[in-house]
């Protein structure tokens, strides 16, 4: 009888080790090779489910995403305004050992979508969801007197958004071991900044 | 009688095109044959001045990191606390084309700097240098009555040194010929937060 195989299940496995095999030994380092051994493949028997590294690599990108989002999703739940805004934020920043391997993966996945066009619309797009996501919950914050700057909810959402990918850059860059690089005093800052007290 | 080489020249000249193939190509684009060729050396003459691609694209972002620093010492001779603060953040974000391509080779350096400690250390002390650059700027402006937030010094300082890095990703995955990203009206935004003026 034939082994029944969970096609899905399978290319999920590789994605899973393709993201611990490029947080660990880097883009160059992430093989076809390696990432078979990660995940207890024979060599070779990856094709059919990647044909090539770059289409692995796509999917990777997107797995860490999609496990944010539900990260997200879970602690923004029943949450608005600048709780809802805290949440969402503490949840990007590469706060413990597995946001600090996320961002590990985010920065080669930039790399390669400088000059990947399709790559590039990924991350556009994505960021635009976490831009939509970011305005409602300081429009929210902004209803409830949490945000009182005279700075339009736009301009704050792309500075917040992109305090967050500096921090992604911050973290991978950082020697192995340092996880606390003071992103969540920065974000705590930066909310008292949006409430407009003076010292 | 042969012919004199100015070899720190050569070596210059050789960082120009590697730079110029890296914004153009890409890093995986950037063979040793290609900037040979940009540069208009013979195929195997770059050996003697670079004998690795990777001397030369440390060497290539030491370049661009010296230079965005000759432009940020021009532009903020003179001027201390939140005018020089504008000066330098406005020097540093991707607000032209030159420095977009600048954000392209920036961001192959830091997928590098990932798994390379000696990358990485040049990332982080040129990062220390422009945190403390930031921090003085902050405490003059403090001085003078333009920073009134209850926020300390340190905390701004990286906040705003993220937002910067932050702007780089967004300005190098862009399709190419947008060069307008609202990044000045970010920083606007970001001087008006500290001033703590609510709406």
């Amino acid at each position: 009888m034939p082994k029944i195989v969970d096609h899905d299940e399978r290319r999920l496995e590789l994605v899973d080790a393709t993201w611990r095999i490029i947080a660990r030994l880097g883009i160059e380092g992430a093989t076809m090779r390696e990432i078979a051994l990660e995940a207890g493949f024979a060599n070779g028997a990856l094709k059919p489910y990647f044909p090539t590294k770059d289409t692995l690599l796509e999917l990777a990108f997107g797995h860490v995403f999609n496990r944010t989002n539900q990260r997200i999703a879970e602690v923004t739940e029943g949450r608005t305004g600048l709780p809802a805004l805290r949440a969402f934020c503490l949840e990007v920043l590469p706060l413990d050992d597995e946001r600090v391997n996320e961002a590990r993966i985010v920065i080669p996945f930039w790399q390669k979508a400088i000059n990947d066009p399709q790559k590039a619309e990924i991350h556009r797009q994505s960021m635009e969801e976490w831009l939509a996501a970011i305005r409602q919950y300081l429009a929210e914050a902004r209803d409830a007197g949490d945000v009182r700057s005279a700075v339009d909810d736009a301009t704050l959402a792309s500075q917040l958004l992109n305090m967050l990918l500096g921090a992604q850059i911050e973290a991978a860059l950082a020697p192995a071991g340092i996880t606390d690089f003071g992103h969540a005093r920065q974000l705590e800052g930066y909310l008292a900044l949006l409430g407009g007290q003076p010292a």
